[in-house]
């Protein structure tokens, strides 16, 4: 199994939640342990000019929900993901285009999710989200998502 | 000075925050504690037929994005409102139409907040929104909300 395309996944999202056509998203990059989205500013802009705070959540949200589709798909494996929980921080307004970026830093994390997700057919995780403006951090996202067989 | 009409919020949310128009944002309700909006599940599906939790969120943080510019606007005051932090609990999938509903439980909170952002034209205040779904809670919320003069 290989990892899943950028143009394929983005067909997905955009087939499953019909919102993300409105929101402009795009697939930028998966690689073998992170998946980044991206939004242009236009679409998603709020009453400062500056990203609106439901879609950044948006694009963290799917970020992590993106990440465990591709996670799975590589090991050949089906799920139902939903998310349970999350906390956001809106650190610094977001004035240019969305780019939400979700990376597996615990690689023992995901193992263990994958023993329990085969043994059992549920497992949960939590997985952290940043967006970034510049150099810095703009939105701290963690969520707690749950995928059943 | 009396409660901004349903309509007036409606068509500042439409124009500050275009998304909400691709949403179906509509201001189901506004009284002198409250402020209930609404969107249909068909633009704010996900991939099992219920509710985007992107969207829910958008609905939510709103919800106390429009309380606050109600309460401002009843006292006359104006105010760059924003949102600092929240969290959301999925509970239970909603598969209807989304209405949120953020309420004031503890008016002293309220003139808490009132009397320092008078004094210092700063101020923060924690707002709860609900989510229901038939008589159950579906999605709480909790977000800190920041408001400049």
């Amino acid at each position: 199994m290989g990892i899943m395309l950028e143009q394929q996944l983005q067909e997905i999202i955009h087939q499953d939640i019909p919102l993300t056509r409105a929101m402009g998203l795009k697939v930028k990059e998966i690689t073998a342990d992170s998946v980044s989205l991206m939004a242009p500013i236009e679409q998603n802009v709020n009453h400062q000019h500056t990203a609106f705070g439901g879609s950044l959540f948006s694009l963290a949200v799917l970020s992590g929900w993106c990440l465990l589709l591709t996670q799975l798909e590589s090991k050949g494996l089906d799920g139902n993901i939903v998310i349970q929980d999350s906390e956001i921080k809106y650190l610094l307004p977001v004035s240019g285009d969305i780019v939400a970026h979700c990376q597996i830093t615990n690689s023992n994390q995901l193992n263990r999710f994958f023993k329990m997700y085969q043994r059992k057919g549920m497992a949960r995780i939590r997985l952290e989200v940043k967006i970034m403006m510049d150099e810095a951090v703009a939105v701290q996202f963690s969520g707690n998502y749950v995928v059943n067989s």
